[in-house]
């Protein structure tokens, strides 16, 4: 079996991330931050734990701006809708995700208005030229997919961020698909907000999200309720976290995260983007050499491309492709839309949807072989 | 160790759900729902069950109106949030957790009204007359708990519902502290809306919820997102359970729910809830006998009291009764307020807080006797 669908989550995880699992289920059974007995101390104590390493691994200086959420999508709604308020006007990308260009659409019929930016495969001069002309003056926040879960398109967050500061607007960047991959410094960034999965290029499961706010006085939470502290007040407190955080956390998962954080670390982001790009770039040139295979990226450029791509055999459709790898070669792969409407309507595949490759430090150079006759044969086998 | 805050988190769980998480990890590593092939299908398929066991469970024929949640805060921000506009009037009762009080407290801030109905323990009709008197011709919803999570309190949910569909009102039930531990059959209740957390009385693990829509159209979503479903539509999907179930759910902690479920239904609610009964009562005699002690409910009634209730030792404060029964005697309780500002207004306990002893089946005779001497020698210490 060969996994190659780790955009969706990534397979498999560290060991630590199982044994993880299976000792946080036992260990902490406690309600963190609800009571004082020592049960529930140790959990809270996990979490502080959690949140420092990821603090500390997106170079935040102050952990408490690390909010925990149940996954990439609860993070991006939490902003947009807690940030935007009725006339404001908001700049997204192409290439989001279904999290933001749902979310926006819904709010456009709320009085919010909203503009999409074309971005440009390997430009970024024209990329943010773009954004730079979807600007108005009711523009107070741009969202900004990091990389496109569809082509692997590396936007220029850095670049976005300093445009969008000039006219003092603020960004929300989804790096669902490049935390963990592509290093990140947050702090650097001068980022504002950011959203972020817990079970994809950061190794935890299912179920964990992040979300870090630089500044969190002008987003209202999505979720009001218990937060174990100023239980006496009827308003939600304004402190951080617990601002974000109400309701009992997922531990067992927030845990696994900071295993997932502590393998990175040891094996260090860059080195892993090295290799899963040298695979990204030896699966590109063998598929490349077929005939009528479509390929929605040029050549891979590291500036410009995380290591995930989309292609399609001539006219098939996409999700006959996928059964025929999964059935035949046992090779795991998403196909269809990938719950990016925008991107597919970009790259006029929205009929035909594409086949997406998406690699983790966890694949090898076998495997791309393998993928990489099993495309040639399915293809020999069609024309 | 005596664990006796069960209703913070349930611990221990069964040993079928220790298990299933450990396994769960290993098993369930794609993501349901987003692709077709063999990994995500099994994942998919897993959530399939689960959400069929917690409709059987609650006996509701469309498990497709069960949606899974990140906790029953999410669940209950869902309806209050997704079901009220403007100019609308709710009505919640003085027992609410701060997850429906702070939620609707802010609501009132952007034009929804609310009113607290006050509840008798143990006064149905007073309790009923109550709510009757707090409708007014705006009033859309009500929101109440099932059972109180600081006293105990049970109230009278399916007369409630009667009640305010007499003037076309629907009611949301919080069930954190009844799910699991009193049967409930929603079909029968005829109730609108009901919100549960997976990790208390339910036996699962923290960071899941359940929320219970039986009829979704007058809802909107509070996440918008990916769904894996009509991907090309910018506007949220119409169908159950997408609707509510934007992003990636949690894959571990909804097939740990499933083997909580299955022990419920082996072993029984109703027994389960004998067993508990009984054990509070033995505890509340006990308590009972010490001069000086201050309980919130009169003596148990298992027609108005689940098995919890709060204390106080004169005038210590609460947090220092539950450190010297966390520090001397290893009994887990919890003090404080208990995130239900509302309650501890009604009880004038706002400083002192309480100390609430909860219960679950896996506590036994032995370990009540033990509570009840820890207290009394506390007692016996500070007069």
């Amino acid at each position: 079996m060969i996994y190659a669908d780790n955009s969706a989550t990534t397979f498999p995880k560290p060991q630590s991330v199982y044994q993880e699992v299976s000792r946080a289920v036992n260990i902490y059974g406690g309600n963190p931050g609800r009571s004082g007995h020592a049960m529930s101390l140790r959990s809270a104590e996990e979490i502080y734990r959690c949140r420092e390493a990821v603090a500390e691994f997106f170079h935040v200086a102050d952990s408490e701006k690390i909010i925990f959420t149940s996954g990439c999508t609860q993070s991006l709604n939490t902003v947009i809708r807690g940030y935007l308020h009725y006339g404001d006007h908001v700049v997204i990308s192409d290439l989001e995700h279904n999290s933001v260009a749902r979310t926006v659409h819904e709010m456009s019929k709320n009085g919010i208005t909203y503009t999409v930016a074309q971005t440009v495969h390997g430009d970024f001069e024209k990329t943010i030229d773009n954004f730079r002309k979807s600007i108005n003056d009711k523009t107070r926040l741009m969202v900004v997919t990091h990389v496109s879960n569809v082509t692997g398109t590396v936007l220029p967050l850095s670049r976005i961020v300093a445009l969008a500061h000039q006219y003092r607007i603020k960004v929300l960047a989804d790096i669902a698909q490049s935390g963990g991959v592509i290093p990140l410094d947050f702090t650097d960034m001068n980022i504002d907000f950011v959203a972020c999965a817990g079970h994809k290029g950061l190794f935890g499961v299912m179920g964990t999200g992040i979300l870090y706010l630089k500044n969190a006085e002008d987003v209202s939470p999505l979720l009001y309720g218990g937060t174990g502290s100023s239980s006496l007040e009827l308003t939600q407190p304004e402190i951080l976290p617990d601002k974000f955080e109400s309701g009992t956390c997922n531990v067992i998962g927030i845990a696994a995260l900071r295993k997932g954080i502590e393998f990175l670390n040891i094996r260090g982001v860059e080195k892993i983007h090295r290799q899963e790009f040298a695979l990204l770039e030896e699966l590109y040139d063998n598929l490349a050499k077929l005939p009528d295979i479509r390929l929605y990226t040029p050549k891979p450029d590291n500036r410009f491309q995380a290591p995930l791509l989309s292609f399609n055999i001539g006219d098939i459709p996409s999700e006959e492709v996928a059964q025929v790898l999964n059935d035949r070669y046992q090779i795991y792969v998403r196909s269809g839309l990938h719950c990016a409407t925008l991107t597919h309507q970009k790259l006029h595949t929205e009929t035909q949807g594409t086949v997406r490759i998406s690699l983790s430090c966890f694949n090898n150079r076998p495997q791309i072989q393998t993928i990489s006759h099993a495309v040639k044969n399915i293809f020999k086998e069609y024309f």
